[in-house]
């Protein structure tokens, strides 16, 4: 049995904590700042009062000061902090870590520094001190995982990437269970960028359901399912020219982290919602300030995070400005305050 | 401006009018002997009773006993019979067809003889007078296209494919409009195996739903979404397998064809209720018999019409039972009144 260190306890790094439990590994699952009404929660009764659920009497909750007591011993730690924490992980992990320790990350995003885009493994190991940089084994779970279906055992199937196949296969092992499938895959940027573009595109998506409701059905009942998966594909051609760019492979956007992750969020999740507002015609402030102001929408952060490295990078002509209209559609709405234009007759460049 | 007959007074057949009248052309609407009392309605106030819309003054509603005076000096015939009316199709307008004249297919589906699976294009061009078979020019045309949002005008991204470029682009330019957007492909094969299969993987994807209703929610909100789109994800990956298998080519699974139509196909529509029942725990049988005798289910339709073929190149070996097991499970669904069993770990072989 394993010693599993978990740092977050957001509603995806507790749910995470079933299948660890079930296959008897320890789990430590500890707090960030932000987390600390949920670990007083989990010590009281061992209840995770955002995910609704029970957690297994074997997780302990440790508070962030105690990270330190709290990683002796761990054979892997797992990050489920969200995107912005990133930065923040790295500087916390990184002088405890012990060497040649796993890292897997749940945590979704890339980031831009206005020349260049980054997946967040990458941006995690070069935020560690320098001697764990080049042993650091880091890897990241994708896939479609609404987290208290999870926590509920509910079929679950995700890809486990990172670089070290056999690696891979043994942390997959610890984590399989009957309702947990996982599938292994040496294409971390595939799955990575896949992962985090999906919150992005579900704005877009999201935009018809705004349409949909200020122009109402037409014909006794005609919706706009036609435009909505329109856009629906055209994000995936996107993602796949997006993940060929950054060094990725395209069966990654075809399977679980694209196809199957979008899916899901397309179903429902604060991006769908913020597309929607978009889509009725607020502009992303307005919308954010009025009916969102305390969520995280993963997409909006995403455009607000590398959309002006994007934009840098289309006028240097290295990305092909041509390939991703909706990106810029959606980099337009959230950094801009534009209104939303879909070009139809521009999707699918070089088809 | 062209003259264009439409074999088939359905809702798509008769959707596609409004691009076609917005252009110009002249629309030669032929009711099959299932579309009497349509032509009828038309004949008498233009408005198509289950499409719930008015159509063109310029489309002129013909019975099917004038299918030869409709046909005279068309430049394009357009097939919107169902999957079932292929052969019938063929027969009638066999005899009567002017060689050269290019033939669309809306209608979706695929056949198999017991030995081998053939897309309906060639279907069609088979049953033709030999004299036809060698010059006929098959088209068709994929893509989410759900018939009341294109005759509400409402944006639409289809897929016309065909085997010769310049035609396909002459007969897009014919139905172009600013709400019905074309695309043009070679890959006939892909988009044909992609539009077709879409219904039937369709069927497991709604299995979920009819889960869902049975179990309930859990902590206090949780659905299967993960469950749903990871279904939704190897249906992709078996259609990719099976595009292959038939001579096609990936990329129209994964835009239009594929992944848009197929969003499409699961949001709503008769494949997605039939999928619910069954995942109730209804045979097929009993779910067809009790809720929808009336209405043709062309994913089932598509199983029992393929699945003594697919069954039989798998005993074969010519195609690989370990690549397909979502198929497997429709056609033991509909062919064999099993339950339905999911085998996760057997997903996404080959990745």
């Amino acid at each position: 049995m394993a010693k599993i260190l978990i740092l977050g306890a957001g509603v995806m790094g507790t749910a995470i904590t079933m299948p660890m439990t079930h296959n008897g590994h320890t789990v430590h699952l500890v707090g960030t700042h932000l987390d600390g009404d949920i670990i007083e929660a989990i010590h009281g009764d061992h209840y995770h009062p955002r995910l609704r659920s029970r957690v297994a009497e074997t997780v302990i909750p440790y508070t962030f000061d105690r990270l330190g007591e709290a990683m002796e011993g761990v054979d892997l730690v797992v990050l489920g902090v969200n995107s912005l924490g990133t930065d923040w992980a790295a500087e916390m992990l990184g002088p405890r870590l012990p060497p040649h320790t796993p890292v897997v990350l749940l945590t979704k995003g890339l980031a831009g520094d206005g020349q260049t885009l980054y997946i967040l493994p990458d941006v995690l190991r070069k935020s560690m001190p320098s001697h764990y940089q080049n042993q650091a084994q880091v890897a990241a779970i994708g896939g479609p995982s609404i987290a208290n279906e999870l926590a509920a055992l509910r079929h679950t199937c995700v890809v486990l990437a990172g670089s070290d196949k056999s690696l891979l296969e043994a942390i997959a092992d610890l984590l399989r269970t009957r309702y947990y499938h996982i599938w292994t895959s040496t294409d971390l940027i595939g799955v990575e960028v896949s992962v985090a573009l999906k919150n992005l595109y579900a704005l877009a998506v999201g935009l018809v359901q705004g349409w949909l409701e200020k122009e109402g059905e037409a014909n006794g009942g005609a919706a706009m399912y036609n435009a909505a998966s329109a856009i629906f594909a055209q994000s995936l051609w996107e993602i796949g020219y997006l993940v060929e760019y950054m060094g990725g492979e395209r069966r990654s956007v075809y399977t679980l982290p694209g196809a199957g992750d979008f899916y899901t969020t397309c179903q429902s999740g604060r991006n769908s919602r913020m597309g929607r507002l978009l889509g009725l015609g607020m502009s992303y402030r307005q919308a954010k300030a009025q009916y969102m102001p305390e969520d995280t929408v993963e997409g909006a952060e995403l455009a607000l995070s590398i959309g002006p490295t994007v934009e840098t990078l289309i006028d240097r002509e290295e990305l092909d400005g041509a390939a991703v209209p909706l990106l810029r559609t959606v980099v337009d709405l959230v950094c801009h305050e534009s209104r939303p234009k879909i070009l139809w007759d521009a999707f699918f460049a070089g088809i």
